[in-house]
Protein backbone atom coordinates (compact mmCIF):
# COMPACT_ATOMS: atom_id res chain seq x y z
CA UNK A 1 0.00 0.00 0.00
CA UNK A 2 1.54 3.31 -0.83
CA UNK A 3 -0.20 6.72 -0.53
CA UNK A 4 0.45 9.91 -2.36
CA UNK A 5 -1.52 13.01 -1.94
CA UNK A 6 -2.48 16.31 -4.06
CA UNK A 7 -2.31 20.09 -2.25
CA UNK A 8 -4.98 21.10 -0.41
CA UNK A 9 -7.47 23.27 -1.23
CA UNK A 10 -8.84 25.68 1.26
CA UNK A 11 -11.73 28.63 1.28
CA UNK A 12 -11.69 30.33 4.50
CA UNK A 13 -14.50 33.37 5.41
CA UNK A 14 -13.25 36.28 7.09
CA UNK A 15 -15.05 35.04 10.50
CA UNK A 16 -13.02 31.57 10.46
CA UNK A 17 -15.64 29.15 8.34
CA UNK A 18 -12.83 27.02 7.07
CA UNK A 19 -13.56 24.21 3.93
CA UNK A 20 -10.54 22.15 3.45
CA UNK A 21 -10.58 19.73 1.06
CA UNK A 22 -7.69 16.85 -0.43
CA UNK A 23 -8.05 13.79 -2.53
CA UNK A 24 -5.61 10.87 -0.76
CA UNK A 25 -4.69 7.94 -3.05
CA UNK A 26 -4.09 4.55 -2.16
CA UNK A 27 -2.68 1.54 -4.19
CA UNK A 28 -4.35 -1.66 -2.95
CA UNK A 29 -2.93 -5.14 -3.15
CA UNK A 30 -5.58 -7.60 -3.47
CA UNK A 31 -8.75 -7.99 -5.27
CA UNK A 32 -10.56 -7.69 -1.99
CA UNK A 33 -8.99 -5.85 0.52
CA UNK A 34 -10.15 -3.50 3.79
CA UNK A 35 -7.47 -1.05 4.53
CA UNK A 36 -7.63 1.09 8.53
CA UNK A 37 -7.07 4.52 7.13
CA UNK A 38 -8.19 6.07 10.42
CA UNK A 39 -4.77 7.47 10.83
CA UNK A 40 -4.62 8.39 7.62
CA UNK A 41 -7.56 10.73 7.77
CA UNK A 42 -7.19 11.88 11.29
CA UNK A 43 -3.61 13.50 9.71
CA UNK A 44 -5.53 15.05 7.31
CA UNK A 45 -7.87 16.50 9.62
CA UNK A 46 -5.10 17.72 12.22
CA UNK A 47 -3.22 19.46 8.81
CA UNK A 48 -6.86 21.31 8.04
CA UNK A 49 -6.68 22.94 11.66
CA UNK A 50 -10.24 22.93 11.59
CA UNK A 51 -10.96 22.42 15.31
CA UNK A 52 -14.96 21.11 15.22
CA UNK A 53 -17.19 20.57 12.33
CA UNK A 54 -17.88 17.55 9.67
CA UNK A 55 -15.16 15.61 7.98
CA UNK A 56 -16.88 13.66 4.71
CA UNK A 57 -14.93 10.87 2.51
CA UNK A 58 -16.24 10.05 -0.31
CA UNK A 59 -14.16 7.15 -2.49
CA UNK A 60 -14.37 8.43 -5.93
CA UNK A 61 -14.41 4.70 -7.34
CA UNK A 62 -17.87 2.49 -7.44
CA UNK A 63 -16.31 -0.85 -6.46
CA UNK A 64 -14.77 0.24 -2.99
CA UNK A 65 -16.72 1.41 -0.06
CA UNK A 66 -16.15 3.36 3.01
CA UNK A 67 -17.63 2.44 6.61
CA UNK A 68 -16.99 2.07 10.26
CA UNK A 69 -16.28 -1.45 12.26
CA UNK A 70 -13.79 -2.70 14.72
CA UNK A 71 -10.25 -3.22 13.35
CA UNK A 72 -9.51 -7.06 14.29
CA UNK A 73 -8.07 -10.05 11.75
CA UNK A 74 -10.52 -12.49 12.84
CA UNK A 75 -13.60 -9.87 12.31
CA UNK A 76 -12.09 -8.73 8.98
CA UNK A 77 -11.80 -12.33 8.19
CA UNK A 78 -15.59 -12.58 8.80
CA UNK A 79 -16.34 -9.45 7.29
CA UNK A 80 -14.96 -10.57 3.67
CA UNK A 81 -16.54 -13.74 3.95
CA UNK A 82 -19.70 -11.82 4.98
CA UNK A 83 -19.30 -9.83 1.82
CA UNK A 84 -18.20 -12.25 -0.44
CA UNK A 85 -21.43 -14.61 0.31
CA UNK A 86 -23.81 -11.29 -0.28
CA UNK A 87 -22.80 -10.57 -3.45
CA UNK A 88 -21.58 -13.95 -4.99
CA UNK A 89 -19.02 -13.65 -8.08
CA UNK A 90 -19.76 -17.10 -9.13
CA UNK A 91 -23.01 -16.57 -10.60
CA UNK A 92 -24.75 -15.06 -13.65
CA UNK A 93 -24.90 -11.17 -13.93
CA UNK A 94 -25.84 -9.37 -17.09
CA UNK A 95 -22.89 -7.13 -16.47
CA UNK A 96 -20.86 -9.52 -16.95
CA UNK A 97 -21.86 -11.26 -19.97
CA UNK A 98 -20.14 -10.34 -23.47
CA UNK A 99 -23.64 -10.33 -25.00
CA UNK A 100 -25.02 -6.99 -22.93
CA UNK A 101 -21.79 -5.33 -21.38
CA UNK A 102 -18.40 -4.57 -22.69
CA UNK A 103 -17.29 -4.57 -19.11
CA UNK A 104 -14.13 -6.73 -19.87
CA UNK A 105 -13.79 -7.19 -15.93
CA UNK A 106 -16.43 -9.07 -14.70
CA UNK A 107 -17.11 -7.28 -11.54
CA UNK A 108 -20.95 -7.33 -10.67
CA UNK A 109 -20.03 -8.76 -7.89
CA UNK A 110 -17.64 -5.90 -7.06
CA UNK A 111 -20.47 -3.30 -8.06
CA UNK A 112 -22.83 -4.56 -5.93
CA UNK A 113 -20.54 -4.93 -2.56
CA UNK A 114 -19.59 -1.18 -3.31
CA UNK A 115 -23.67 -0.13 -3.84
CA UNK A 116 -24.27 -2.41 -0.50
CA UNK A 117 -21.48 -0.38 1.49
CA UNK A 118 -21.47 2.92 0.24
CA UNK A 119 -18.76 5.29 -0.74
CA UNK A 120 -20.04 8.29 1.14
CA UNK A 121 -19.26 8.51 4.97
CA UNK A 122 -19.20 11.70 7.45
CA UNK A 123 -18.22 11.54 10.90
CA UNK A 124 -17.74 14.69 13.05
CA UNK A 125 -14.67 16.39 14.09
CA UNK A 126 -14.19 17.64 17.62
CA UNK A 127 -10.95 18.73 19.30
CA UNK A 128 -9.41 18.24 15.79
CA UNK A 129 -9.45 14.81 15.77
CA UNK A 130 -12.14 12.46 13.81
CA UNK A 131 -14.59 11.34 17.08
CA UNK A 132 -15.09 7.52 17.27
CA UNK A 133 -15.89 4.53 19.22
CA UNK A 134 -13.64 2.82 21.50
CA UNK A 135 -13.48 -0.06 18.96
CA UNK A 136 -14.36 2.13 15.88
CA UNK A 137 -12.07 2.30 12.97
CA UNK A 138 -12.51 3.92 9.10
CA UNK A 139 -12.28 0.66 7.18
CA UNK A 140 -11.69 1.58 2.89
CA UNK A 141 -12.61 -1.91 1.03
CA UNK A 142 -11.37 -2.49 -2.32
CA UNK A 143 -13.36 -4.88 -3.97
CA UNK A 144 -11.82 -5.27 -7.23
CA UNK A 145 -8.42 -4.73 -7.06
CA UNK A 146 -5.22 -4.57 -7.11
CA UNK A 147 -5.85 -0.92 -8.69
CA UNK A 148 -5.14 3.15 -7.56
CA UNK A 149 -7.78 4.39 -5.46
CA UNK A 150 -8.49 7.61 -4.46
CA UNK A 151 -10.47 9.13 -1.67
CA UNK A 152 -11.31 12.92 -1.51
CA UNK A 153 -11.58 14.36 2.10
CA UNK A 154 -13.33 17.07 3.03
CA UNK A 155 -13.27 19.14 6.46
CA UNK A 156 -16.04 22.19 7.26
CA UNK A 157 -15.44 23.89 10.27
CA UNK A 158 -14.50 26.36 12.76
CA UNK B 1 -41.12 10.63 -15.59
CA UNK B 2 -41.83 14.41 -14.76
CA UNK B 3 -40.31 16.49 -12.35
CA UNK B 4 -41.45 19.88 -10.92
CA UNK B 5 -40.03 22.08 -8.26
CA UNK B 6 -40.29 24.14 -5.25
CA UNK B 7 -39.06 27.74 -5.16
CA UNK B 8 -35.31 28.24 -3.45
CA UNK B 9 -35.29 29.10 0.32
CA UNK B 10 -31.53 30.15 0.23
CA UNK B 11 -29.70 31.16 4.12
CA UNK B 12 -26.41 33.89 3.83
CA UNK B 13 -23.76 35.15 6.05
CA UNK B 14 -22.22 38.58 5.68
CA UNK B 15 -19.52 36.77 4.99
CA UNK B 16 -20.86 34.40 2.18
CA UNK B 17 -21.55 31.00 3.74
CA UNK B 18 -24.36 30.15 2.06
CA UNK B 19 -27.13 27.16 2.48
CA UNK B 20 -29.84 26.55 -0.46
CA UNK B 21 -32.59 24.47 0.09
CA UNK B 22 -35.17 22.71 -2.62
CA UNK B 23 -37.04 19.67 -2.94
CA UNK B 24 -37.57 18.54 -6.52
CA UNK B 25 -40.08 15.62 -7.32
CA UNK B 26 -40.15 12.62 -9.64
CA UNK B 27 -43.33 10.91 -10.96
CA UNK B 28 -42.29 7.23 -10.97
CA UNK B 29 -43.93 4.46 -13.49
CA UNK B 30 -43.07 1.10 -11.97
CA UNK B 31 -42.77 -0.52 -9.12
CA UNK B 32 -38.87 -0.85 -8.86
CA UNK B 33 -37.35 1.59 -11.27
CA UNK B 34 -33.82 3.75 -10.89
CA UNK B 35 -33.43 7.32 -12.13
CA UNK B 36 -30.36 8.35 -13.14
CA UNK B 37 -30.93 11.96 -11.26
CA UNK B 38 -27.01 13.16 -11.53
CA UNK B 39 -28.06 16.10 -14.24
CA UNK B 40 -30.98 17.07 -12.13
CA UNK B 41 -28.93 17.63 -8.68
CA UNK B 42 -25.95 19.10 -11.35
CA UNK B 43 -29.01 21.37 -12.50
CA UNK B 44 -29.56 22.21 -8.93
CA UNK B 45 -26.03 22.63 -7.65
CA UNK B 46 -25.06 24.97 -10.30
CA UNK B 47 -28.20 27.39 -10.00
CA UNK B 48 -27.30 27.87 -5.67
CA UNK B 49 -24.15 29.55 -6.69
CA UNK B 50 -22.12 27.47 -3.97
CA UNK B 51 -18.61 27.08 -5.15
CA UNK B 52 -17.50 24.36 -2.76
CA UNK B 53 -18.83 22.89 0.33
CA UNK B 54 -21.79 19.72 0.74
CA UNK B 55 -24.84 18.91 -0.73
CA UNK B 56 -27.16 16.64 0.65
CA UNK B 57 -30.03 14.42 -0.86
CA UNK B 58 -32.45 12.86 1.12
CA UNK B 59 -35.51 11.14 -0.13
CA UNK B 60 -38.74 11.97 1.74
CA UNK B 61 -40.27 8.20 1.51
CA UNK B 62 -39.57 5.20 3.47
CA UNK B 63 -40.04 3.03 0.37
CA UNK B 64 -37.43 4.30 -1.86
CA UNK B 65 -33.25 5.28 -1.72
CA UNK B 66 -30.80 7.14 -3.02
CA UNK B 67 -27.13 5.62 -3.87
CA UNK B 68 -24.23 5.77 -6.26
CA UNK B 69 -23.46 2.87 -8.88
CA UNK B 70 -22.44 3.05 -12.52
CA UNK B 71 -25.14 3.68 -14.59
CA UNK B 72 -24.89 1.23 -17.31
CA UNK B 73 -28.12 -1.26 -18.79
CA UNK B 74 -26.88 -4.50 -17.95
CA UNK B 75 -25.65 -3.35 -14.35
CA UNK B 76 -29.23 -2.04 -13.70
CA UNK B 77 -31.02 -5.23 -14.31
CA UNK B 78 -28.42 -6.46 -12.04
CA UNK B 79 -28.50 -4.77 -9.32
CA UNK B 80 -32.92 -4.84 -9.81
CA UNK B 81 -32.52 -8.70 -9.38
CA UNK B 82 -30.00 -8.28 -6.64
CA UNK B 83 -32.46 -6.31 -4.66
CA UNK B 84 -35.18 -8.13 -5.35
CA UNK B 85 -33.24 -11.19 -4.18
CA UNK B 86 -31.85 -9.12 -1.15
CA UNK B 87 -35.60 -8.67 0.49
CA UNK B 88 -37.71 -11.10 -1.44
CA UNK B 89 -41.49 -10.07 -2.16
CA UNK B 90 -42.90 -13.58 -1.82
CA UNK B 91 -42.44 -14.35 1.71
CA UNK B 92 -44.53 -13.92 4.74
CA UNK B 93 -44.28 -10.20 6.55
CA UNK B 94 -46.24 -8.80 9.37
CA UNK B 95 -46.53 -5.55 7.76
CA UNK B 96 -48.34 -7.41 4.74
CA UNK B 97 -50.67 -8.99 7.35
CA UNK B 98 -53.96 -7.82 7.79
CA UNK B 99 -53.59 -9.90 11.33
CA UNK B 100 -50.75 -7.59 12.88
CA UNK B 101 -51.18 -4.41 10.28
CA UNK B 102 -53.49 -1.89 8.46
CA UNK B 103 -50.84 -0.98 5.50
CA UNK B 104 -52.92 -2.13 2.35
CA UNK B 105 -49.83 -1.49 -0.07
CA UNK B 106 -48.65 -5.27 0.72
CA UNK B 107 -44.93 -3.39 0.76
CA UNK B 108 -42.82 -4.63 3.28
CA UNK B 109 -40.26 -5.79 1.36
CA UNK B 110 -40.09 -1.98 -0.29
CA UNK B 111 -39.95 -1.33 3.43
CA UNK B 112 -36.61 -3.19 3.20
CA UNK B 113 -34.88 -2.32 0.46
CA UNK B 114 -35.35 1.02 1.35
CA UNK B 115 -33.51 0.77 4.53
CA UNK B 116 -30.80 -1.21 3.28
CA UNK B 117 -29.49 1.32 0.68
CA UNK B 118 -30.70 4.39 2.91
CA UNK B 119 -32.21 7.65 1.52
CA UNK B 120 -29.66 10.24 2.81
CA UNK B 121 -26.78 10.93 1.14
CA UNK B 122 -23.87 13.25 1.63
CA UNK B 123 -21.32 14.55 -1.21
CA UNK B 124 -19.07 16.95 -2.20
CA UNK B 125 -19.15 20.05 -4.31
CA UNK B 126 -16.13 21.43 -5.72
CA UNK B 127 -15.95 24.32 -8.39
CA UNK B 128 -19.71 24.25 -8.68
CA UNK B 129 -20.08 20.61 -9.65
CA UNK B 130 -20.98 17.62 -7.54
CA UNK B 131 -17.59 15.81 -7.37
CA UNK B 132 -18.03 12.17 -8.89
CA UNK B 133 -15.49 9.41 -10.06
CA UNK B 134 -15.69 9.07 -13.26
CA UNK B 135 -18.15 5.77 -13.29
CA UNK B 136 -20.29 7.25 -9.96
CA UNK B 137 -24.02 8.30 -10.89
CA UNK B 138 -26.57 9.15 -8.75
CA UNK B 139 -29.34 6.71 -8.59
CA UNK B 140 -32.95 7.25 -6.99
CA UNK B 141 -34.28 4.19 -6.40
CA UNK B 142 -37.95 3.78 -6.69
CA UNK B 143 -39.18 0.26 -4.69
CA UNK B 144 -43.25 0.79 -4.39
CA UNK B 145 -44.38 2.78 -7.12
CA UNK B 146 -45.26 3.98 -9.01
CA UNK B 147 -45.91 7.68 -7.67
CA UNK B 148 -44.99 10.91 -6.95
CA UNK B 149 -41.48 11.11 -5.01
CA UNK B 150 -39.54 14.12 -3.30
CA UNK B 151 -35.85 14.62 -3.10
CA UNK B 152 -35.27 17.36 -0.89
CA UNK B 153 -31.65 18.78 -1.53
CA UNK B 154 -29.74 20.77 0.46
CA UNK B 155 -26.40 22.83 -0.66
CA UNK B 156 -24.40 24.51 2.05
CA UNK B 157 -20.89 26.04 1.30
CA UNK B 158 -18.76 29.11 -0.20
CA UNK C 1 -35.24 2.75 28.14
CA UNK C 2 -32.82 5.91 30.28
CA UNK C 3 -31.83 8.85 28.98
CA UNK C 4 -28.93 10.98 29.93
CA UNK C 5 -27.00 13.87 28.48
CA UNK C 6 -23.71 15.70 28.43
CA UNK C 7 -23.88 18.96 28.57
CA UNK C 8 -23.72 20.92 24.99
CA UNK C 9 -20.68 22.42 22.92
CA UNK C 10 -21.76 25.15 21.10
CA UNK C 11 -19.06 27.29 18.98
CA UNK C 12 -20.47 30.53 16.95
CA UNK C 13 -19.04 32.88 14.10
CA UNK C 14 -19.87 36.54 14.78
CA UNK C 15 -22.01 36.02 11.56
CA UNK C 16 -24.58 33.20 13.40
CA UNK C 17 -23.03 30.04 11.57
CA UNK C 18 -23.41 27.76 14.47
CA UNK C 19 -21.95 24.70 15.25
CA UNK C 20 -23.57 22.33 18.33
CA UNK C 21 -22.59 18.98 19.36
CA UNK C 22 -24.14 17.32 22.08
CA UNK C 23 -23.86 13.19 23.51
CA UNK C 24 -27.08 11.53 24.51
CA UNK C 25 -27.07 8.33 25.93
CA UNK C 26 -29.45 5.38 25.88
CA UNK C 27 -29.62 2.05 28.42
CA UNK C 28 -30.82 -0.76 26.01
CA UNK C 29 -32.70 -3.83 27.23
CA UNK C 30 -32.57 -6.70 24.67
CA UNK C 31 -29.93 -8.36 22.45
CA UNK C 32 -31.50 -6.77 19.52
CA UNK C 33 -33.68 -3.54 20.16
CA UNK C 34 -34.93 -0.75 17.91
CA UNK C 35 -35.97 2.70 19.47
CA UNK C 36 -37.57 5.44 17.92
CA UNK C 37 -34.84 8.61 18.64
CA UNK C 38 -37.24 10.90 16.46
CA UNK C 39 -38.50 13.22 19.77
CA UNK C 40 -34.99 13.41 21.38
CA UNK C 41 -33.22 14.46 18.50
CA UNK C 42 -35.98 17.28 17.74
CA UNK C 43 -35.67 18.41 21.05
CA UNK C 44 -32.02 18.43 20.76
CA UNK C 45 -32.28 20.38 17.68
CA UNK C 46 -34.81 22.53 18.82
CA UNK C 47 -32.66 23.54 21.93
CA UNK C 48 -29.37 24.26 19.71
CA UNK C 49 -31.46 27.67 17.82
CA UNK C 50 -30.39 26.65 14.43
CA UNK C 51 -32.78 26.92 12.25
CA UNK C 52 -31.48 25.65 8.99
CA UNK C 53 -28.46 23.44 8.37
CA UNK C 54 -27.74 19.67 9.11
CA UNK C 55 -28.03 17.49 11.95
CA UNK C 56 -25.24 14.68 12.52
CA UNK C 57 -26.17 11.55 14.13
CA UNK C 58 -22.74 9.17 15.13
CA UNK C 59 -23.90 6.09 17.16
CA UNK C 60 -20.37 5.49 18.92
CA UNK C 61 -20.47 1.82 18.53
CA UNK C 62 -19.51 -0.92 16.31
CA UNK C 63 -22.33 -2.83 17.07
CA UNK C 64 -25.05 -0.46 16.77
CA UNK C 65 -27.04 1.33 13.55
CA UNK C 66 -29.06 4.74 13.45
CA UNK C 67 -31.42 4.61 9.91
CA UNK C 68 -34.50 5.58 8.71
CA UNK C 69 -37.61 3.45 8.41
CA UNK C 70 -41.53 3.68 9.08
CA UNK C 71 -41.87 3.31 12.89
CA UNK C 72 -44.76 0.31 12.68
CA UNK C 73 -45.16 -2.47 15.50
CA UNK C 74 -45.88 -4.95 12.62
CA UNK C 75 -42.77 -3.77 10.18
CA UNK C 76 -39.99 -3.62 12.96
CA UNK C 77 -40.79 -7.52 13.65
CA UNK C 78 -40.39 -7.68 10.10
CA UNK C 79 -37.08 -5.63 10.01
CA UNK C 80 -35.67 -7.50 12.99
CA UNK C 81 -36.01 -11.00 11.44
CA UNK C 82 -34.52 -9.55 8.42
CA UNK C 83 -31.84 -8.62 10.39
CA UNK C 84 -31.20 -11.82 12.21
CA UNK C 85 -31.25 -13.50 8.53
CA UNK C 86 -29.24 -11.11 6.82
CA UNK C 87 -26.39 -11.84 8.92
CA UNK C 88 -27.27 -14.99 11.23
CA UNK C 89 -25.93 -15.43 14.96
CA UNK C 90 -25.43 -19.65 14.67
CA UNK C 91 -22.57 -20.05 12.47
CA UNK C 92 -18.99 -19.53 12.44
CA UNK C 93 -17.35 -16.81 12.71
CA UNK C 94 -13.62 -16.50 13.68
CA UNK C 95 -14.28 -13.42 15.53
CA UNK C 96 -16.11 -15.96 17.95
CA UNK C 97 -13.59 -18.10 17.71
CA UNK C 98 -11.45 -18.35 20.47
CA UNK C 99 -9.04 -19.73 18.62
CA UNK C 100 -8.93 -16.77 16.63
CA UNK C 101 -9.96 -14.05 18.86
CA UNK C 102 -10.10 -12.82 22.41
CA UNK C 103 -13.50 -11.46 22.43
CA UNK C 104 -15.65 -13.06 25.02
CA UNK C 105 -19.20 -11.76 23.57
CA UNK C 106 -19.98 -14.13 20.68
CA UNK C 107 -21.17 -10.71 18.79
CA UNK C 108 -19.81 -11.05 15.27
CA UNK C 109 -23.17 -11.12 13.89
CA UNK C 110 -23.82 -7.72 15.67
CA UNK C 111 -20.92 -6.18 13.97
CA UNK C 112 -22.16 -7.49 10.45
CA UNK C 113 -25.61 -5.81 11.12
CA UNK C 114 -24.20 -2.81 12.65
CA UNK C 115 -21.44 -2.26 9.66
CA UNK C 116 -24.38 -3.27 7.12
CA UNK C 117 -26.94 -0.50 8.59
CA UNK C 118 -24.21 2.03 9.19
CA UNK C 119 -23.79 4.53 12.23
CA UNK C 120 -23.42 7.70 10.51
CA UNK C 121 -26.74 9.82 9.41
CA UNK C 122 -27.35 13.04 8.67
CA UNK C 123 -30.55 14.83 8.35
CA UNK C 124 -31.66 18.06 6.99
CA UNK C 125 -33.16 20.84 9.64
CA UNK C 126 -35.55 23.22 8.03
CA UNK C 127 -37.48 25.42 10.28
CA UNK C 128 -35.82 24.29 13.16
CA UNK C 129 -37.03 20.45 12.99
CA UNK C 130 -35.49 17.49 11.53
CA UNK C 131 -36.56 17.45 7.93
CA UNK C 132 -38.50 13.93 7.62
CA UNK C 133 -40.97 12.17 5.49
CA UNK C 134 -44.59 11.61 6.71
CA UNK C 135 -43.69 8.09 7.25
CA UNK C 136 -40.02 8.54 8.41
CA UNK C 137 -38.68 7.43 11.68
CA UNK C 138 -35.01 7.52 13.25
CA UNK C 139 -34.46 4.33 14.36
CA UNK C 140 -31.68 3.71 16.49
CA UNK C 141 -31.08 -0.17 16.35
CA UNK C 142 -29.25 -2.10 19.33
CA UNK C 143 -27.51 -5.28 18.19
CA UNK C 144 -25.45 -6.58 21.21
CA UNK C 145 -27.53 -5.07 24.39
CA UNK C 146 -28.30 -5.12 27.17
CA UNK C 147 -26.25 -1.97 27.01
CA UNK C 148 -25.09 1.89 27.74
CA UNK C 149 -25.45 3.81 24.39
CA UNK C 150 -24.08 6.57 22.94
CA UNK C 151 -24.68 8.89 19.84
CA UNK C 152 -23.07 11.94 19.52
CA UNK C 153 -25.58 14.91 17.62
CA UNK C 154 -23.94 17.83 15.70
CA UNK C 155 -25.81 20.40 14.28
CA UNK C 156 -24.34 23.04 12.00
CA UNK C 157 -26.08 25.64 10.61
CA UNK C 158 -27.62 28.96 10.84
Amino acid sequence: MSVSEAADTTAETSTGLKITSRVVDWITSDRMQLLNITERINDVVSKSGIKNGIVHLQSLHTTTAVFLNEWQDALLEDVKRFLEEAAQRERYYKHNDPEHSDCERSNADSHMRGMLMGQSLSLQVRNAKVLLGTWQSIIFAEFDGPRSRSIAIQITGL
